[in-house]
């Protein structure tokens, strides 16, 4: 992990279709994110579409933000198919403790064994059937609180978790990394959690999940603090911070990444 | 009314969980400007756990815009739940002369005695059974001319009515009140309104409606007024107006805010 | 088309309520793009509105974007009522070869003959009926390789179609357009044809179809222009861009179009 902006410059000469299956507060932003950061994405729900529509992306990313049963049966059908192709999914479990619908929706879709889960740590303790402080999009928890969950989700589905936060923690059930970085105006401006989620996806297409899921936090935890320099609250550093995806160089992201090996 | 902001620094401490049941076009914007003013928005409305979720949150902001007619059951079920546990509930009858879908729901949700009502002035008569001229989600009334359908629905509900544009007017039936500020950028942004019913919100969380709506008003007119300095056209504008919600204090919130008792 | 500016003025003066079936990820932006050039727009969908919303809107645009198959029906709802009244409506086939949904949505809307269709070059050739090289919403062909495909359509609907990218065409099947502009940075985010079908909806209102779109399509690459001379990068273009459709006056928008007759 000495060198994440080879994964960013990787990502940026495939530029991977992504389809997306996220809720509605992200779909526009997160779009945006990824097409500055370099990748194609596409949102694509329905039913009589979503496992055909799998079938020409590269990735996939799952996000329960604004649930319903029927997207529940998109989602499902979606991953199956890039679990059959072999191509990677990421599963975003917002809210996952805060319902029995959501609940429901978790188990079913972790037990298609996501690639990469990424949440924050009230979702990922939550996920892993521990308790959590936090009920709603929000977290209540520390990431520190929620390596044990990560570390247990991880075993289970064989792939890789990411709890984000003040400082990442990232595990395969087996190593394990931080990442530091970002800015404290983050959790002031909604789905940018669901928006790395596609990033992260777009970063694992062709690549191995834990150090491209590590990359990608970190090239996202690099432009936080790029747009921070420059915002004056969160509607600014929004902008700021979109534009600095689509600016920065794999370069800039090796030298100014902060990875730590647990 | 000498000390809008207090109901502001009240809100911040709370940082309430206000559940939104609310339309397509504003989710994004409106749960950006909510964590900008420091409350912890939530958008949940499937029928499966929209009152389940309403029981988590401590107040519920429920919008027509984007109507169909299975989220008109999720928003009855989140709105008796906000009822029986004495939390309070905001509802935005988004265009609701315009069709017999919004009319209908419009008159099921008033039946359910909203807390607080924030429209614009076509929409405040038209749920008030009186003859708008405005018919989709823009306003072809002033707000002087709402004046006494808002009273009637006060009347009507035991809530507070706010009836909001170039002059806000607020009233809970007796007392009533005016709010000056904003910008005239203001309504060439959407959903600006939308998401000002769940600022509302958020306020009358352990607080009286009727002070709390016209302190989320004047907080509102206030930044409109910051952002208007600086912005160089509606874009802008609403990248200054999110910022100034973040960056406001309590106490130039009551030393700048314009209200008046009718 | 020496005046692209009047039809900017024109629409400008009507303000006409424009009723939009459009995609999840585009509803916002394209709300506030359509706000800012000056048309007033409305997002209604449900199958039990959208007819007689349509009845009410001066102009409609059909997106496809995400599609499902209970919004088909309100589509053609919406523009058989639009048809009925002689009033316009643009079609947006996105990524319509990507799954059987979309080609079969895209036919039936197609056979109803829409005033006026836009799209980027790999979606024209796909609706056409040709091969196309682009499966998502990103475009793989160059505009140049869908004029056939254009004409094809026109001829088939007897309406005007659009076909975007670096170098717009613009046709009705016997006259042809090229307009040029814009910037580098628009294909790197989202929605903004999307917002530009919108704008098409609002000029066609009492206008002849096809200058009317060619006046737009000049109208928005001007902006384009104008937006890219500050941006640093795609989140503060789309802000430049949106206050620039709301600064420019018809006088600049003619004076700066650069509108070729094919």
């Amino acid at each position: 992990m000495n060198d994440a902006g080879q994964y960013l410059a990787h990502m940026r000469a495939r530029a991977p279709l992504v389809q997306n299956i996220t809720n509605y507060v992200a779909m526009n932003v997160m779009a945006n994110i990824m097409l500055a950061a370099g990748a194609s994405p596409a949102m694509a729900h329905a039913q009589q579409e979503a496992a055909e529509f799998a079938g020409l992306a590269s990735a996939l990313s799952v996000n329960i933000g604004t649930l319903d049963p029927e997207w529940v049966v998109s989602m499902e059908g979606a991953a199956r198919a890039m679990n059959a192709a072999g191509k990677p999914w990421v599963l975003d479990p917002v809210a996952v403790g805060a319902t029995a619908l959501r609940r429901d929706a978790g188990a079913r879709l972790l037990a298609l064994k996501p690639t990469i889960i990424r949440g924050n740590a009230s979702e990922i303790i939550a996920l892993a059937g521990f308790e959590a402080a936090g009920k709603g999009a929000d977290t209540a928890d520390a990431v520190s609180d929620a390596e044990a969950a990560a570390r247990a989700l991880a075993g289970q589905t064989g792939g890789v978790v990411a709890v984000t936060g003040g400082r990442d923690f990232i595990t395969d059930g087996r190593a394990a990394y931080r990442v530091a970085g970002g800015h404290a105006l983050m959790p002031r401006i909604t789905v940018l959690g669901c928006s790395l989620t596609g990033i992260a996806a777009a970063f694992a297409v062709d690549q191995p999940a834990l150090p491209a899921t590590v990359a990608a936090l970190a090239y996202y935890a690099v432009a936080g603090e790029v747009a921070g320099k420059v915002a004056a609250g969160p509607a600014s550093f929004q902008v700021a911070f979109i534009d600095a995806l689509f600016n920065l160089e794999p370069e800039e992201v090796t030298a100014r990444a902060r990875i730590e090996v647990v």
